[in-house]
């Protein structure tokens, strides 16, 4: 049987110095626990622009459809701040998530203990916070039609759609629904069903597919007072299902709530493909930091977490992504910071090479 | 000549109990200050629901286009949650903000000293915080076309549309401009230019009004970002201008983070009437909350101090607003409290009422 496949995809930004310390990761893996994966690199976002005049050259996107799972980095910078919409960074990453069909964006919020005090909230508001924000991503807004900026009486106008049909919100639904069953049963879904029918619709497909899943205790909330409780007590939440704009924001707000960016992961799963693997591709939360970039000041370990997430839902490999979660935990018991996570308690700096050499020491 | 008129809507839930407390206030203004009011009172929402079958009489309507002010409770509520989008309480707030014309929604976050505990944020990273939030209130996805429920395929599709012209995102600049030059001369304006062409408009027509606001410092960003930045560290902003949806979610985590909930007002205006003041409409940042409904726990302070606003805004009387302020400042000094903000400090808890009674005798 062949190896299982890789495609790493660095980006822009931090998106390359992370990638290496992930790289080391994966060789480790390979060397010590006979996990070995092809592994191949390629372009997007600015990256792929500089070469190629577009933010996904089609030979990559045909490789991330045949690959077992995509690593990606991060897109964007202000250097492409003033390029046409259509070849926008972001356009490369909005056609991954669409064509290989990722409807559903894993988002853990999640609070480590050694980073509680990093928090801009209390400490026992977000102390043990646990997350898992399942955010609808290949329709919504991002995608629907009509869109554009158009003339109307001399005037510009600019159009989006926000446009979701019963089978997408379906599906999504079942994977929040399987998430709440792995873990405490509990999920709210968020939307504006008081002012948007694509909400009343959201609500009735998520009250439908609920009967499939009897034990888990649904509830509903208007997405600004999610916003609001996400702020005021973040832990009555354990699943959040939400759509992509929603998601987008709240998931944000969450994972700031935490205290620990530098240190979320996320996957975006599809269907099952021929080989019984979801397709997959797994990122970072943090985004390409350009302000930062090439200073050896990046933590790698969301990017490090996402690899992770890899190996524990396209892999099957459980126990080694709780390996990984575990020696990462131990480095930040021990102290072990990126620059991005300096207090002033007892704590030893490193660069993102660094923070790679503790986590292989502690591997 | 006539008195200035306000028009009363205490709507749904705490609505009644609150607003009885700000018409003894509007009581005391007539009677000390010789600022007499003519008050009419009407139904809307739930309320209007029940007596006319619609959340809001056509006759209310007309009488709203005549006042000089309106001043609203709230509406909602679990008793409407299975009615027909078309009668939802929500729709009655909607077509008062529609029909007249209310585009500029202003939403003060400001944390009150005396209160900074109650926020579930870190006290240095609130107290003192004063930020001032300009919503777009009458188009965007609210109320663009198409939207509603359809079927395709033998499948129900939920639409509605993000639809803004030039004219519309201009206007509303403007009003934030202007806050701006009344305030700190900065200005962030927050949209999705990154996946939404109405976006990449949105900061077009931004960036063209700031040539005639040349002192004000503006930035750009993204919404998820911006919810970020809110919870990460909130003073770094001053005044937020945003679109009717991301203003709708990003308000209420910015009201959220002051921990000062059931103190915060809102206004919002429209353009100049036939004598000079702005078509207007004032109303707490808070719900109805009909689980404390009736049982005198209501804060009234948010619909007081919507009424403050009112004498801001549309009757020139910023004195007397400040000398309101001032009144509540105090009472909140002595530690005169509603339940919503009973800590474990040495507190006088009061009812509804005996906050009333409290600001009456300050004044
Ligand atoms: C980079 C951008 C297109 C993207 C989004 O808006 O989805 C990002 O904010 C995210 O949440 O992954
Ligand atoms: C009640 C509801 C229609 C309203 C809105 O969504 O605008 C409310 O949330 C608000 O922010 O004033």
């Amino acid at each position: 049987m062949s190896n299982p496949s890789l495609l790493i995809l660095p980006g822009d930004g931090i998106g390359a110095e992370v990638m290496v310390e992930v790289r080391r990761i994966i060789d480790w893996f390979g060397a010590k626990r006979d996990l070995v994966f092809d592994v191949s690199e390629d372009l997007v976002g600015g990256a792929a622009y500089d070469k190629h005049g577009t933010p996904l050259h089609d030979d990559t996107m045909a490789k991330a459809q045949e690959v077992d799972a995509v690593l990606l980095g991060a897109v964007g910078g202000p250097k492409y701040d003033d390029l046409d919409f259509s070849v926008k960074p972001e356009r490369g990453l909005l056609r991954l998530r669409k064509e290989m069909d990722l409807f559903a964006n894993l988002r853990p919020a999640q609070c480590f203990d050694a980073l509680a005090d990093f928090s801009s909230l209390k400490k026992d508001i977000v102390a043990g916070l646990d997350i898992m924000i399942v955010r609808e991503l290949t329709s919504g807004v991002y995608f629907g039609e009509p869109r554009g900026i158009h003339m109307e009486d001399n005037m510009r106008v600019g159009v989006n759609t926000q446009r979701y049909t019963e089978a997408e919100i379906e599906r999504g639904a079942r994977a929040a629904f399987e998430m709440a069953m792995r873990r405490n049963k509990k999920l709210c879904s968020m939307e504006k069903a008081n002012v948007m029918e694509s909400g009343i619709l959201w609500r009735d497909v998520v009250t439908e597919v609920h009967k499939d899943y009897p034990e888990v205790e649904l509830s509903h909330m208007y997405a600004d007072n999610g916003a609001m409780q996400l702020v005021r007590a973040p832990k009555q939440f354990d699943v959040i299902y939400t759509d992509n704009l929603f998601g987008d924001i709240l998931s944000d707000c969450a994972a700031m709530l935490t205290g620990s960016l530098g240190m979320l992961p996320s996957a975006s799963l599809g269907a099952p493909m021929a080989n019984g693997r979801p397709k997959a591709m797994y990122e970072p939360v943090h985004g390409s930091a350009p302000d930062i970039m090439g200073q050896g000041k990046a933590n790698p370990i969301a990017c490090i977490l996402s690899f992770a997430m890899a190996l524990r839902y396209s892999f099957d490999q459980g126990d080694e992504a709780t390996r990984l979660e575990a020696a990462i935990e131990k480095v930040l018991a021990d102290g072990v910071r990126t620059g991005d996570l300096l207090g002033d308690e007892d704590t030893t700096p490193v660069s993102t090479s660094g923070m790679g050499d503790a986590i292989l020491a502690a591997l």
